[in-house]
């Protein structure tokens, strides 16, 4: 039975993006397969508000995310921690033998841009990861403010996740002075995972220069060679990049602007939902994602069987929580293709199902 | 303009493939994913003769012949290199700052056991590579004779890289004693490329554990421990799978002994046109791949105007070959689904295209 995804990713591929994906593979080092990928750069610059290429790994965002310590840590990463991923992140930094410090907040809790100042002013750390939104809480970093911090300390070299917000909401890369900026394929921009996309400052380029040990996969001087030929390092799951070439025309003619804002006002509609039935957010509201909802399960609703009827009754699902807040919070996503009767369609469903098992 | 890939990978994807790639995507955490990962499994351990775990990388094969390295080689490595692949991954072990022996064949010569069981017996190597089929030069490697040599030395771990020779004939990788065994989707499964299968046995798991920096993309136990799950560490490429699930159907419905001999077959018919038109295959005879044939161009053919009118003509392109060979060699894959009469078709189309050159 084929049912639709209001998760925080995978979410809902549509009927063009899939077509485009069928479209006949070519080899990827012939004269085509470089008009595919230069045809996509201008419009994923444009989105992450760079001029700096952006390179196509054939991975997931995870892949990016341990090659940026393996080109990037000479001396000490701080990874941020305050939710699955970014916790996560401190843990594939040791994996990698990095010495790796832990700025720890509770979950839901965003990130205080003063504590990152004192950390940075230690003067250990050259390499600095944080989630701008962390999809398992649902919270939305102050970025600006991060960033505004992490630019007084010129050795330290920025890490940005934007797995979950890239393209929801304008993020500046170049103007924010972030290095490594990355996300993938199967959040906002509503393609099948299996791509992530990651672009890299000549900052970072420069620093990878001193890592001997950084690999070949995810090498980012590798990525920067192919890259002015038109190329990936390695064979690229070409079908999701004619599926990116689809989506980047999509929001093209949607127009960037009206994207975000049609993100704001479908993740404004949910959080409508949330106040008007009593539900809190797992965040504080000003910090709250717009790209999903994480709120609290305080009236000990069974999520799976809240799904279990959502699937059958309407053939889509929401998310039953991540990690170790699974089942204490439910996660509705607004990310991708969604418009406002998809929305409120799914909330009317909310409101029925839940009405049903006595939660309203 | 839609046209036919006769080179050695990525090679045609059918349409059935395709549409099997467009159901859709379910979250990668959920029974439906565990349902799609656990239907793969029976057919790939047929295919890859083990009763191994064989592991789903989200990533071209290049990604896992790095992380083998990083989840194996405490002391030193021997890569056997006789081709632009192996030759490169002696490149990739120095970049992982790996110690690294350089076995050194001109291309196009296949390994010589006795000069592999000569540098084991040095005792220096705790890791072994080698490619059994070097796409670059059309060579097929003597895997038995090998690994019967590699068997002698219980401390080397064998990392054996079967991307164009999987499915094309039998490789009994428990039979052998092969630790790693990997290949990748765009070849003769005839998927497209972004997803690569690696099987590993309890030896190179156990090695693997006294590894400190594998990292954690292509970490051996992670792979493990999420395969006890049914699931991937990471999110992977969804739609492959599904492909992957499609083609496994096919292969089953064929015979893989059918499709042996019809790769066999049509390999056959390849050399003969080979032979009938003078041409000789790089490497020789007796170790010729049975995947591709890789033809030395003594003739000065153009191969860039044969490819163009090719196309154009009849909508198909061969391979003019790769890295330093490139020019003075062309490759013709006989790879995935192609029939008798496909391949018939394509060689009468050179037939007259080099007629018309004067090349014949």
């Amino acid at each position: 039975m084929s049912y639709k995804l209001f998760i925080p990713g995978p979410v809902a591929v549509s009927d063009k993006t899939y077509a485009a994906m069928t479209t006949p593979v070519v080899g990827h080092r012939s004269p085509d397969f470089v008009e595919l990928y230069n045809a996509v750069q201008p419009g994923l610059q444009k989105l992450f508000y760079t001029k700096d290429p952006v390179y196509i790994s054939t991975s997931s965002a995870w892949g990016v995310m341990e090659g940026a310590l393996r080109n990037l840590c000479r001396k000490k990463v701080l990874n941020c921690m305050s939710g699955a991923f970014s916790d996560k992140w401190n843990d594939v930094s040791k994996r990698c033998a990095k010495d790796a410090g832990a700025l720890k907040y509770d979950w839901g809790t965003p990130l205080d841009p003063e504590d990152i100042r004192k950390e940075l002013s230690t003067g250990e750390y050259d390499v600095i990861t944080f989630i701008h939104n962390e999809t398992s809480t649902g919270t939305m970093n102050p970025i600006e403010e991060i960033m505004a911090v992490v630019r007084e300390f010129p050795e330290v070299i920025s890490v940005v996740d934007t797995v979950s917000s890239f393209s929801v909401l304008p993020i500046k890369k170049d103007e924010l002075g972030i290095d490594v900026m990355l996300t993938g394929s199967q959040k906002a921009l509503a393609l099948p995972p299996g791509l992530s996309l990651i672009s890299v400052s000549q900052r970072a380029l420069d620093r990878a220069k001193e890592l001997p040990d950084r690999g070949y996969y995810f090498d980012f001087h590798e990525f920067q060679k192919n890259h002015e030929k038109g190329m990936t390092p390695s064979t690229p799951v070409i079908p999701l990049i004619n599926g990116l070439r689809s989506k980047l025309g999509d929001i093209e003619a949607e127009g960037v602007e009206n994207r975000y804002a049609r993100h704001h006002e479908l993740n404004e509609l949910v959080r409508g939902w949330v106040r008007q039935h009593g539900f809190q957010l797992l965040p504080p509201e000003e910090f709250g994602s717009r790209s999903l909802c994480c709120v609290r399960n305080d009236r000990d609703i069974d999520l799976p069987a809240l799904n279990k009827t959502l699937k059958e009754r309407y053939q889509c699902v929401i998310d039953g929580g991540y990690g170790k807040i699974k089942g204490q919070t439910f996660r509705i996503s607004n990310m991708g293709d969604e418009t406002k009767e998809t929305i409120s369609a799914l909330l009317d469903q909310l409101t029925e199902i839940l009405g049903e098992m006595g939660k309203l």
